[in-house]
């Protein structure tokens, strides 16, 4: 994989310069729509409309949906009534949702007035969907046939109108508005006989989300059954648009980086890295940090409330950060992978007890194995090698015993609170380390000090 | 979204009990492959050969390629001959593969002896790539055109060979096995005239990937371009096989759960969480542990170390855990979001100059909002408040000062790391949270120490 877009950017505005637009076009028509909306995304306000107004018309608007929204905002307020009608009309419904999502109120009032009255009908309706619902992804540009059509009349249907459709792969059936069954191109074009009726080759058993459907469920019916496109149903069971396996796609990934931020503490942002200004990443990150800094607070004054045990024996001050740390670390492995696991579907509320079970066997088996090593690393290492005189066996053992027990609390809490976060309607990803760990830390701070006082003459 | 599965496998048990065996082939033949897999997957040995030959062979390959490897493993074994030539002429050259890298060599013998020439040799084929490219993930099962074809001809072409292939939806155009083009079945059957050549209607600025390229390069196409399918040249430019979507969504799924994992510490598992057992979670969660807790020594030593300015000043421990915490979350911020922007191939590693210098800046704001908030926490709370006289202006000061200088070292270290793991070849994930906390929390104590040695009169 090369990347063309550095190399193509430097010809095109040196062209551009030597005012040669008709080699400009040329090269350009050559290219993906996406390449090219990443070459507008880097043009200044002054370059912008006149390469936008090179581009073949179909073209132009295939990449206009591909930009960046402060370039398309850009190029909207520099066109005329007819072009910006000109763009709409060769764009699908759901991009041009997607791009007046992005847009200030007034320049969306200027769209809605230049789209045709059937398309701002239909942005209208997606845009009653609340966000993240499969509704507010779906497009109402679809295929859809008569069960009493032939095979031929159906492939001569697709012809005349598939066209305007995003696409034409997946047909659904349907009868006053009810979805009866789906038939695919594939389908229509292998079926052995063309006077053939579209309800006798119709698959009937058709998966279906409905309009209010989160949209990390779209997500996993799309990866659980491999399909090119889903049908979204309203409340009365008839069928209102799809949701195609690319918008699928895209929301995966953000919804995986939006988990993966949350599960470092920062608050999830639309913006890539690369994109995103130093304010903005500030603001992201900077109330975790706060929260969690205060909240340490409580372990600040658990170990003042022991500052006399700890003077009564200075060993066990240095044992913990590796304490807190291990802690904090089996805390966030249980929270993460339940976390991924909701995600994909794989773990419901109702597996909690057996996850619980799980956790601590496997937290059981960890805090032993570490505690083992430990003990052996503290005695051979610490003091043997060190000439550590403070660690005695009874240190040791106090540090080992608390070891077991903080692994077993960290992994416990740490299955637990990501599973009711989800039932109570939060997002799970919240629950991940920094949480985790900021309670872990309190936890492993007060085993520590209970199992000392228990076994040493404190 | 109902989850039928529970619900139907009641159904079938008690049917197949009563030795209704017309019944359950019914049911069963009005569902999803998915859905039939899934129901598989939970019967025991006894019913398993038995259900499996009541499905229609279609169906039943179909379901088959869905299994878990241990069911499919165990119908294998329970075949005859015919019946796994059977089940194998029903299946994708791709399906096959995946179903084989999960067997043990005696099983993959026998599949691929039972597999027909033409088949036995397109496995061979894939089997020949690297784990994880571009080439173990395709299929060699495309509709290839000749560019000399008309319309016509193209679409009798695809009604006559397209029952075989994994995907009609896009067509390739090649001569001489180059990569001419690509056409789609949209614009064979929207295209004006029956009698245009497929090279006057083809695209010919195809974007393709080559066998060896990385899967998560593969499916960076994918989200970027929204294709359906991708396909895949060898060295010399010569078109053998194409990617499909929907395994490329499998594998972003697969990409984004690993690099989570490994975010978490937990060494990459196939299995899904729900389907591990114990042991497995131990043994990829156990490593990490260990060698987190074994690397704490260094902070129990730099704690050693500096024992006696901790006596001197007894007030500067209880802000041990709330500089060690903060520092770890602001690096695993860092290094989080470098690493995601990594694996959607939005940083490189030319960018790590700028990387840097944008968390310097972020990290100097979060540094000194943090420390300012703390300053006023410690003398109004901690000193005012719940009376620490111990909490002078000048402890603030070191506190404050060390959390600025923690936080530049966190973020610094956070983004750098994971850009080097990648320039060396090594995945960047390792490079997150559990990492970076190790080396920032000793980085932190050092620079504690350091502060307060200057400050106060230690």
């Amino acid at each position: 994989m090369t990347d063309p877009n550095t190399f193509a950017e430097k010809t095109l505005l040196s062209l551009l310069e030597k005012k040669k637009y008709q080699s400009v076009r040329d090269i350009l028509s050559t290219m993906n729509p996406v390449d090219i909306a990443a070459i507008l995304d880097e043009l200044d306000e002054h370059w912008l409309p006149l390469v936008f107004r090179l581009l073949p018309k179909e073209l132009a608007a295939e990449a206009f949906v591909e930009m960046e929204p402060e370039q398309q905002e850009l190029l909207i307020r520099g066109f005329s009534d007819t072009e910006l009608k000109e763009v709409l009309d060769e764009m699908f419904v759901d991009d041009a949702v997607d791009v007046i999502e992005e847009m200030p109120a007034n320049v969306v009032r200027r769209i809605l007035s230049q789209a045709d009255p059937v398309m701002r009908r239909q942005i209208n309706e997606i845009l009653r969907y609340p966000e993240d619902s499969a509704g507010s992804l779906m497009t109402t540009e679809y295929v859809s046939l008569r069960p009493n059509m032939t095979v031929e009349e159906a492939i001569l249907r697709i012809r005349r109108t598939g066209v305007d459709k995003e696409t034409i792969y997946t047909c659904y059936v349907t009868k006053d508005r009810q979805l009866l069954g789906m038939v695919s191109v594939k389908d229509l074009l292998l079926a052995d006989d063309d006077e053939k009726l579209i309800s006798q080759i119709m698959e009937e058993n058709v998966i279906s989300v409905s309009t209010h459907d989160d949209q990390e469920q779209v997500v996993q019916m799309f990866s659980k059954y491999n399909f090119l496109a889903l049908p979204v149903t309203d409340a009365e069971g008839r069928m209102v648009g799809i949701v195609t396996v690319d918008d699928a796609m895209d929301v995966m990934e953000d919804e995986a980086t939006e988990d993966i931020q949350m599960m470092a503490g920062i608050a999830p942002t639309d913006k890539p890295y690369a994109r995103a200004g130093v304010m903005e990443l500030v603001k992201s990150r900077i109330p975790w940090l706060l929260l969690m800094m205060l909240s340490s607070t409580f372990t600040g004054l658990i170990l003042n409330g022991f500052e006399n045990a700890l003077a009564v024996c200075a060993a066990l001050t240095a044992f913990i950060p590796m304490l807190m740390g291990t802690g904090g670390n089996s805390g966030s492995q249980s929270s993460v992978a339940v976390i991924r696991s909701l995600s994909l579907g794989e773990v419901e509320f109702s597996d909690l007890p057996g996850v619980v079970w799980k956790e601590i066997r496997i937290s059981v088996l960890c805090g032993i194995i570490l505690a083992v090593c430990n003990f052996v690393k503290m005695l051979l290492v610490d003091r043997l090698l060190f000439g550590n005189e403070g660690i005695t066996i009874m240190v040791a053992a106090v540090v080992c015993v608390t070891l077991v027990f903080v692994v077993m609390v960290a992994k416990t809490v740490g299955c637990i609170l990501p599973i009711l976060a989800k039932k109570v309607g939060l997002d799970p990803a919240v629950m991940a380390a920094p949480f985790i760990t900021t309670i872990v830390d309190a936890l492993s701070l007060l085993i520590y000090f209970a199992v000392a006082c228990a076994i040493l003459p404190i």
